[in-house]
């Protein structure tokens, strides 16, 4: 059933709020205590249309968490599995956050934005509320808060024939996970390429409201030829890309190694940071569960909780995300499945919401 | 606008959610990266059956941080600038939670429910997070976990009938904001004299999905003469009986002291807590803004985000939460305003989004 989203100061409209309320958008998700638009034409006219033109995300919910001061390295080292030891200032590092016991609190991108400055751009946890605590108990010479930056993105195939348009010829040099600062009106503004699809892109971290609305209204007028619209995430492209979702694919109780993220699980030994140890005898023993996808014989699915998964009678997962996929004319799961069940491309049944359905597990992302 | 909200695995589904669609739900908020219900029949409906009858609310979205082990005392009491030195068992805190600089994290309940236990009953931020931080920063000997608590309230005039009909006689000895244990179909439920509005009632902490749907049930069943229905939390009530939303009138910008929240901020010279210092010196100062309410000669209103407002041109402070009072015939607002320009029960006319009001500003919370 079609509820609505009940509005208040508390669920934070963004700098971009209104103009997505003239655009129509359709439906919102809250992420961040921030509202996210979730469709504006319904989830497969936006999927098609993004994967053939462009649009503009208004993604202010990826909230930054600034952490500066002389502290900043070692903190922001502390609660990511991820090797930052070298990090570069012009590159953004998907960095799994964990706690003590190696489980992941948050998956967000980190860059080093200024010489004793990082951002922590979150997925949907208080990240700010878990690195004020550490430096709290820890004593640390930092400053932890959230600026007022919302980003934008530019997805699409179109996307860099829009941003060149806005931002010159120069955009186009920047490569995959790079960021540098370009100039729009006079304000330079972070911008990395990168973003929530598979599809190519850039974002836009808008770090002044007035400017970054003239930004958004050039960007919808410079590609009225390439069917430039306003859009958001869309559930069925990042499933189909295999893009994981935090909440959704995995939560608190789940370690980055069970979430196939091991390229980003350090074990250099010059480096600390918590749960390392736990996440150390983990992988010695090997995992006992983790993601997989799942093909499955349906026309259609919906997933709103953790839907358990059984295979003649025995618990052996759940099913955490799914989605009607055009592209397979099936529908395709992401799934937290236990090891001795996991059997790779042999047709199974198995038993979800209580229906026996024909299915295939799969390594992620998809492959067809 | 009426936007949808898209559902997903991350907005968290409650055990009565399934209940709560087939008794018609309207409308969702989100909290605690779960699905709170915002309205059955309409806020006006909703505001009038609540104050003439009784509701069971689905408020599973009061998540229990749960503070376990040797040092859960000292955790406990070093988050929240409340007095907890002598905290009895049976009672519940309200209880600011402050970070290092004395400002407010959030404002649950707490209440010590073993021992070396302790619940607090959060508002809409990620305090296990902080919690965790903290605890692993000082290396404390505390378990930090969200237990599968998820609370009914049941509010209104005749809650209290309605629950002797359930729980029998002794449920009517429970004195406001005190807690005990109760049997229902042989299990023990915590159930405190408390809850959200100002109408009388109780919230009971159902630590049993199956039992908790059955409890569900029987209050339905139980109140049908009593014109007992399903409910939630209701903006009108709520600021009629001047109840703070964290997120809404108070956030991590501000104090407890200048949310008047002094007689929950102890300087008991025995007790330590994050942010004392802070608060002490600006207890000695006095507070350079607070919140107030606001009468407004207005026949509607609505806010979703921080209004500005502004006298003879200046920006005196922000409007935060607003609506229609049925009870007043105006609107009432919650608004943190500068000391300098309080004038309490003054005809006032203030700029708000754009246009002239007649306004008095008054103490909180609101008197006829």
């Amino acid at each position: 059933m079609n509820s609505t989203i009940a509005k208040s100061a508390r669920l934070r409209s963004t700098p971009f709020t209104q103009r997505i309320e003239e655009y129509g958008v359709q439906s919102y998700t809250v992420y961040n205590h921030m509202l996210l638009p979730a469709s504006f034409h319904g989830a497969i006219d936006d999927y098609n249309h993004l994967k053939e033109n462009v649009q503009v995300w208004d993604v202010s919910v990826e909230r930054q968490v600034q952490i500066k001061g002389p502290d900043a390295d070692y903190l922001t080292q502390l609660i990511t599995c991820r090797d930052l030891s070298n990090a570069k200032d012009h590159l953004c590092y998907y960095a799994p956050i964990v706690d003590d016991q190696g489980k992941i609190l948050n998956d967000p991108l980190i860059m080093k934005v200024h010489p004793d400055t990082w951002w922590v751009s979150i997925a949907d946890t208080d990240i700010l509320l878990y690195a004020k605590g550490i430096a709290i108990g820890k004593n640390l010479d930092v400053e932890i808060t959230e600026p007022n930056v919302n980003p934008l993105a530019v997805q699409g195939p179109k996307s860099f024939e829009l941003m060149r348009r806005v931002f010159g010829e120069e955009i186009l040099n920047l490569k995959f996970f790079h960021f540098k600062r370009y100039n729009f009106q006079d304000h330079q503004f972070l911008i990395a390429r990168s973003g929530w699809s598979k599809q190519g892109g850039f974002e836009i971290y808008v770090d002044h409201d007035e400017i970054g609305l003239q930004l958004f209204d050039k960007l919808i007028e410079k590609g009225k030829d390439l069917k430039v619209r306003p859009g958001c995430p869309n559930l069925i492209e990042r499933i189909e890309s295999g893009l994981l979702s935090y909440g959704n694919d995995m939560d608190m109780n789940d370690t980055p190694l069970e979430c196939n993220l091991d390229s980003f699980v350090s074990f250099n030994p010059d480096i600390e940071y918590l749960g390392k140890a736990a996440l150390q005898k983990q992988k010695d023993q090997g995992v006992s569960r983790s993601l997989i996808g799942l093909v499955l014989d349906l026309d259609e699915i919906s997933v709103t909780q953790y839907i358990p998964i059984k295979k003649d009678g025995h618990l052996i997962g759940s099913l955490r995300s799914a989605c009607y996929s055009p592209e397979f004319n099936k529908c395709l799961g992401i799934a937290m499945v236990d090891k001795s069940y996991q059997s790779l491309e042999q047709n199974l049944s198995l038993e979800i919401n209580g229906n026996e359905i024909s299915a295939k597990m799969t390594n992620l992302p998809f492959q067809k």
